[in-house]
């Protein structure tokens, strides 16, 4: 039997529909359909139903999706029904702001560790965590199996990136404003502001003139 | 002559691209290709020539991309040559953290104005901004023709994106980790750092087996 590769860009779209599914529990909803998810994140019923189809039979004709079964499939399928540990590296405004985020651990992470390079932060106090220092990352292998939500100035980034590939890290949440070159068996996502404000100016833009 | 569209999967990239030449800028190099900027991007030399093609020439065969023209190009292309207001409603960590960020005025971006709707918030000084009350979104059409950053919570999102749309904003950047339902003619990105980290552990997953 020949491994089925799913596409990544349905890959993408199922945390888009577990977070809804999820938002749905919150408000004690049962069940729902591929048309009222589809509405609730502007992706069509079809899609919903491709995509989902790629992982086996869920939901029934004409009964729709349980909300808390699907939820657990989709849970299962991104390997988040267990938690992930996260080191957040760089310990600027943004890395305190993730610290604090109280969403995490319901969605699968929990952020284990700090670093900062700065002398006046490393060994202090930011919520319930210590400040380690970077240079301290790879040595005993405190990283490999964690994901990386990496919160360094852009000229830093790539350098540290390399010392987390070297240390067996094989996933980064960058939110530096930079590309990040990573060895293929590395995965890299970006957090940047700008990219999201930018492709909007291109369509205010259009409609202004 | 008909309006060519050009598709939003092209528009998305050229925040992308613009971002690698500025930092090729900073490290001054003048000149760069299409071979060279998609190893920094991860995209192909010829989906970069393929992109850019959509909105002129650029660059000649043989002597590849002037950074500096190629910048100049994208941010007309963009409408980011102008600076755009930015207003920042819910000044929790995530909107403190972006009022004190400094990587929006080079790239296109300046928050003018912070909301929230915490008694003890408004009136109050953030950087160097007073925080204004929430409720006094939409009196005197303040917003109109600005772009919003949205890091209220979850339940208060889409009651407060209904409001922005009435006001006449175009363009949300959403942090609260739901989707929003808002007309056509209105732009919603959205920052969530648990869809790239469930993203990715979708292939951690796979690896692990």
């Amino acid at each position: 039997m020949v491994d089925r590769v799913v596409p990544d860009v349905i890959v993408s779209r199922l945390p888009v529909y577990l977070r809804a599914l999820q938002f749905m529990q919150m408000q004690a909803v049962t069940t729902t359909s591929s048309q009222d998810l589809g509405s609730k994140v502007n992706i069509s019923a079809a899609q919903i139903r491709k995509d989902l189809s790629q992982f086996g039979e869920f939901g029934k004709q004409g009964t729709g999706y349980n909300v808390e079964a699907l939820i657990a499939h989709l849970e299962k399928i991104l390997q988040v029904e267990k938690v992930w540990d996260v080191a957040v590296i760089g310990m600027g405004d943004m890395g305190h702001a993730l610290t604090r985020y109280g969403g995490f651990l319901n969605r699968g992470f929990r952020i284990t560790d700090c670093f900062d390079n700065d002398p006046a932060k490393i060994g202090s106090q930011a919520g319930q965590y210590i400040i380690k220092d970077v240079a301290d990352i790879g040595k005993g292998d405190c990283l490999r199996g964690k994901m990386v939500m990496l919160c360094v100035p852009a000229a830093a980034a790539q350098k540290i990136a390399n010392k987390l590939v070297e240390c067996g890290v094989k996933a980064i949440l960058n939110y530096a404003p930079v590309h990040l070159s990573v060895p293929a068996d590395v995965r890299v996502q970006y957090i940047d502001p700008v990219i999201g404000l930018q492709r909007m100016a291109y369509y205010l833009h259009e409609k202004n003139e």
